[in-house]
């Protein structure tokens, strides 16, 4: 059996230089030392590990997940030191960030081709690395020098790793109700108190300290989220030219039903009152904060859930290849051989499903990480701008599109495995376990569906949603001039300029005061929006293969799938677009007016 | 925090009583044992049973499966047979069956509402139970006297059990591909040799001995399903006075991923060449007797799954409503209280769903139960027939919906739960894990779909169809003179008038030799009839609730519930018909077309 490529090779070569044009990227001065060939270099580097080492390990891991010790440390297994070194070498942690900080300045979108092999190999251990990154660049964004120094530096270089510490037991979602207490001390640090609960990395016995970013209130704060201050609260603290326990202990180990390598545990601050806390930036600014990392760590969730749905598609295409199973309709002859299972039609629907979800999602990532890196890089301001406000769009639908689509996905791969898929023998389940958390953590997908339609539709009036237009029709020129056929591309543009229209009137009953009404459907418009968009990333690539394909050899069944799969999507899910649009504009109370019993 | 009711109480009335007719069944001479009164009496003992001893034992039965022990043998939970003799003294394995071999004579349709209480409760113990009656109904449908004494009796008496020995390792679920093979001796009994797996309580301790109902084929058969015979083969067989082993060996134990408490055992038949079977009817007549048992066997799995996906949505109300979290749209003050999950749109939506897939269900196995009663009980023959062929045509429907569909809202179970329900903490992971199988075992849903556009809709010249559209126009007539809305009843009645149509054309298709264009969108029509089926299901609640709400005083909420949840179906699924119905039409070829690479 030929072993699980993780991702497809060939399209991530297509999405970076076919569709997304990373040449012209690497034109932005922030990229001068890249070129294609280190881009690929660093593919190349984060595949070989992903394959060689993080794939084997992954199955012993998943089984053997870590537990609290009686002596209150959480060791992880065995294999994850040498796995956190790996990554740690490969410059995985800071290979976005500028040199200045220890970074290796690659584009955020060779970075999502890149670490989706390390994430479909072992999600668990590469979100350790991923966390870190987040827990550093919130202070390289809004620490000080001496933060940076004291913390971000070895957060960077792998030497510490890094935690968001945001939920508590009572609050969950509702970050406005976070009660840790934090009491300014005489030499400026902070003494904090509090419980935080679902901390991933939050106790870990492989690098030699943690920094907890944590939310928490300075005494005599105003209420709720205007009142919420960031901390580093590192698990030792530096005392003279060591290290000191700072009073934060793992009082429980959550039992995850994935990601089971990467411990979640439960966090007490200040047990003995001795729990030392920097401020991050100024007093009540927490949750501003934290949300300008929040895309960054959207995108990431949906890029997990795409790699997660990706690895389980391959495992699906062996399967299928290898296994026979019955007989084609209409041979009766019993003595004449088992077929494969890929020659029965019900079989490679759900391969194509699992295909267009999978390649769907990769693309729309990388569209969002091509558009992070020219908002960040671009040296236009108005251009910067302009990116930003469509990623800033995209966000929720490439955070919960790939986690809500991908978890079909995922369930498709037990299905073709069948009786075999259903056991812990074969590895469809632990995947499909590990993407069941991506709909839920980074904000669940109900509160994504408000973020889009209570908020990101409507920016700056309306000015994010004109730009997708902008954005979405020079596809429609492409897809014409590749001569698509025009039902597809009708189709495309009809429901876009319907959702155009809906988001307006949507927009009017909040603006009237009715955000009940506004918001009732946020779920079947999210859902709505990444049809549409997704429809979009299938049409953009079937435009691109067209045009390839007649001027490209050797991948002509390469460029035959792309067309298949977007004429899939458009067959079995734009069709959709009419009743969805219908419901929305219904506002129909019914949701609202069931009493639950 | 509130017990978990497993079962609404109320819809089972509501359904046995008010929709189904159970007082006009209880007139056939078959039941004339039985009253209102007495059918309650065994719902009530099984509620009891379920909610008292199997309900609290699941977590941990989940928790601690069995495995194969160094001596072979697999020991059960140690409170298995405890709980399995709660079930034989509740009369489960025999409810249904006839006074002449034991049982009670219960109309099938009570059972459906009875056991559903103790699936939901734990389904692996009821599910050893379920296995049992399967296996002796196979005896006493097929078998002699002399194996209906030596085997049958003491099945249904719960002293022995029973398995279904189908699959094997090469073959899955192509039968007629069976190895295992069986060789005639001089008394008459087979010596048979082969291997069986994922064989559902296979192995356990808890009853003295176990029969396996196990497909093979007798040296110099036919080759394909036209030469495969059904053999009771025991553990242990009788000798003299006693039992001795019959050389059928447990080689393994598969990590399931749910239904953990009952073990899925590979078995090695006649591995000393000594392992004896009995033959149960003619020779190569196994497929066909099998065939004639699956019909209930397929009703179970979707009992199964509409059970699982009930306690789920139990226990997501109750969390809902115990849990605050965040504020309703508009409300500010941070210091105002937070307010319950059950007030924010997008839970009740969830809710919402979960019952519309739950009670949608429940009323279509119901239906199917009924329909089961009368085909075998009712004193006209040509009414016996008629029923039983639109039982026939709705059981892969009654056996998918659930599965699919439950599956879905076993996942929103989770969802509503949020982090705490990625946990193994809380129950609604384990019930989404035991779920999962029901899409895969007794046929998966990708078979089902076959047999129902193949088979099913076809069968008798479309005659089952035709007397599923009068049954359709009953309930459009009801709904009709209840006053539900015009947009409903046409949305209903033109929605089959179509599929009717089509399902004509698609025949057509098939009588032109076009099997593979004829079946190609299976899929997609197994889930287009799934919507309208249970469209159907829910205009009938809906027609009777509205009735019944103008002459019955205290069910308000509960009537209003049942017309809100079916405004939802028809809002949200009805209204994909069309497109289904064109896509199953157009025949496109793209799922064939794909080269998966």
């Amino acid at each position: 059996m030929a072993s699980n490529p993780l991702v497809s090779d060939r399209n991530v070569d297509f999405l970076l230089k076919e569709v997304f044009d990373l040449s012209s990227l690497l034109q932005l001065p922030h990229f001068e030392d890249h070129s294609e060939e280190t881009c690929a270099l660093y593919v190349d580097a984060c595949r070989k590990v992903a394959k060689e080492r993080l794939f084997p390990a992954y199955p012993e891991m998943d089984r053997e997940a870590p537990s609290l010790e009686q002596d209150g440390t959480v060791r992880l297994h065995p294999q994850a030191r040498a796995l956190h070194e790996a990554l740690v070498e490969l410059g995985v942690i800071a290979a976005t960030r500028p040199a200045e900080v220890g970074g290796s300045q690659v584009p955020v979108m060779v970075t999502v081709a890149a670490h989706s092999y390390l994430m479909a190999a072992n999600l668990g251990v590469y979100a350790m690395e991923g966390l870190t990154t987040g827990a550093a660049r919130l202070l390289e964004s809004f620490g000080d020098e001496a933060l940076q120094r004291l913390f971000m530096d070895k957060m960077y270089a792998g030497q510490w790793s890094g935690t968001m510490a945001l939920t508590e037991p009572q609050a969950g979602s509702s970050l406005s109700d976070v009660k840790a207490t934090a009491t300014e001390t005489a030499d400026g640090t902070y003494r904090v108190r509090g419980t935080k609960v679902f901390i991933s990395g939050g106790a870990q016995d492989v690098t030699e300290n943690i920094v907890h970013l944590t939310l928490a209130r300075i005494e005599g704060a105003p209420a709720g989220i205007k009142g919420v201050s960031l901390f580093a609260i590192p698990a030792l603290r530096p005392d003279g030219e060591g290290l000191v326990p700072n009073d934060v202990t793992c009082s429980g180990v959550f039992h995850k039903v994935g990601w089971r390598s990467l411990p979640s545990v439960q966090l007490s601050f200040g047990e003995q009152d001795d729990c030392r806390a920097w401020l991050v930036g100024a007093p009540h600014q927490g949750i501003k904060m934290m949300f300008q990392m929040m895309n960054e760590a959207r995108l990431m969730v949906g890029l997990n859930a795409t790699a997660t749905a990706s690895v389980a598609f391959f495992e699906s295409i062996q399967y299928a290849k290898d296994r026979p199973q019955g007989r084609p309709l209409g041979v009766r002859d019993p003595a004449s051989p088992q077929v494969p299972l890929t020659e029965h039609a019900d079989v490679r629907r759900m391969l194509l499903r699992q295909k267009a979800i999978v390649e769907g999602g990769f693309a729309l990532i990388t569209k969002a990480a091509q558009l992070t890196d020219l908002s960040e890089h671009h040296a236009d301001e108005e251009k910067r701008k302009q990116a930003f406000l469509v990623l800033d769009l995209l966000t929720p639908i490439a955070k919960s599109f790939p986690a809500e689509y991908g978890f079909e996905a995922n369930t498709l791969a037990i299905q073709i495995h069948g009786g075999y898929g259903y056991t812990a023998e074969y590895l469809p389940e632990a995947w499909w376990r590990d993407q069941k958390l991506n709909t839920i953590h980074e904000g669940t997908t109900g509160i994504q569906s408000m973020d889009l339609l209570g908020r990101k539709v409507m920016a700056e009036g309306g000015a994010a949603f004109q730009l997708l237009l902008v954005a979405i029709q020079e596809t429609l020129d492409k897809a014409a001039a590749a001569e698509l056929p025009e039902g597809m591309r009708h189709s495309l543009g009809q429901s876009i300029q319907q959702i155009a229209q809906l988001t307006m009137e949507l927009g009017a009953k909040g603006l009237a005061g009715d955000a009940e009404g506004m918001l009732r459907h946020s779920y079947d418009y999210l859902d709505l929006m990444s049809v549409v968009i997704i429809g979009w990333m299938w049409l953009e690539q079937a435009a691109v293969a067209e045009a390839q394909s007649r001027c490209t050899r050797g991948s002509e069944d390469f460029y035959r799938g792309k067309r298949l799969a977007c004429d899939y999507w458009f067959a079995t899910e734009m069709v959709r677009v009419p009743a969805l649009i219908e419901r929305i504009r219904s506002g129909k109370a019914s949701y609202a007016d069931l009493n639950p019993n």
